[in-house]
């Protein structure tokens, strides 16, 4: 599908607000891509479609999850919060019909992160912190870091995600644990060196 | 070695400070224990010796792990502040000749926690929080909490290490984690029934 007809789709299906965060996100993505050294096109495209599925009830993620054969950890499942991602990745492949693994990827993992990302999926992940609509306590400090050193700002981000999840006292998800304290032994590991 | 002389040992070997708080933490362990229907004379001698190993250097902690033969993550090995509770679990065995493995594995887990802890560790992981020496924001709520309902107060303390620990962006260890989300789940467990 070309993305004039993805933009119109998404402008149809989501809120006005989600439509609003995720041009927020595609142009952010497409900024950071030019910034790092990623292709600004797919990053767009992921930006465009990363929040796809996001107004989907539970039962919708897990419907096309199941759809798509993707293998998904138990507490993912039991979260709208954590599902989007995995299923908007689904959607994206069969309805929009983007078959760019990376691009595919970047959508999955975007809320939840993982250890060893991608610097496409770094790039969808902080965009989605970052965007222009964004607005939070440390949002400025956070546009500030991601313009000078994409790693640092990840950790930033995804530390902002655990407070707010340790402050709200709940579930928190080990794989986010898992990436943000891979970038920090990376870090600690490139200033031994 | 008998309760009198573990003291009088540790009052000599740890700084004041340090024997103040340990004090507190042997009062506050055998309160919670009365409290909570476990042994208080185990609780407040896990209590008493649950940072004889504080203090050491880190090859100080590893020798004594590498002595008891204990199965210790790389992380840990790594964190003075991770690594004193099983050195110490160690030091209590060999140095104090305490045996029972309980009290021992109290000692190990106070300050990293873990899924499914004892009665016991619970009650030593929480008195190191709410001792009476302890001053940080919250901890009159934590006390309170602490008299009312175990499991939420563990579930605060957990929350107040781990929102420290994002802020400060430094590594998060993944049984803290899973002992944390293992309460919460557990509680929504409790709750759907």
């Amino acid at each position: 599908m070309h993305i004039h007809q993805i933009r119109s789709e998404l402008k149809e299906c989501l809120s006005a607000k989600r439509y609003r965060h995720t041009e927020g996100v595609a142009a952010s993505s497409r900024e950071l891509a030019a910034r790092y050294g990623a292709s600004p096109e797919k990053a767009e495209l992921a930006g465009w479609v990363h929040d796809c599925a996001k107004e989907m009830t539970l039962d919708e993620m897990k419907a096309l999850v199941r759809e798509g054969g993707l293998a998904v950890d138990a507490p993912v499942l039991k979260s709208r919060a954590l599902l989007h991602g995995p299923a908007g990745s689904v959607y994206a492949r069969l309805h929009f019909g983007i078959d760019d693994a990376e691009i595919l990827s970047a959508v999955f993992y975007h809320t939840t992160g993982k250890p060893d990302m991608s610097l496409l999926e770094k790039i969808v992940f902080l965009a989605d912190y970052i965007e222009p609509s964004r607005d939070f306590p440390g949002v400025e400090e956070l546009r500030a870091l991601a313009e000078q050193d994409l790693d640092r700002a990840l950790i930033a981000a995804y530390d902002s995600t655990i407070r707010h999840l340790a402050e709200q006292h709940v579930y928190i998800y080990d794989l986010t644990i898992a990436g943000r304290n891979y970038l920090i032994l990376s870090q600690r590991h490139a200033q031994a060196e």
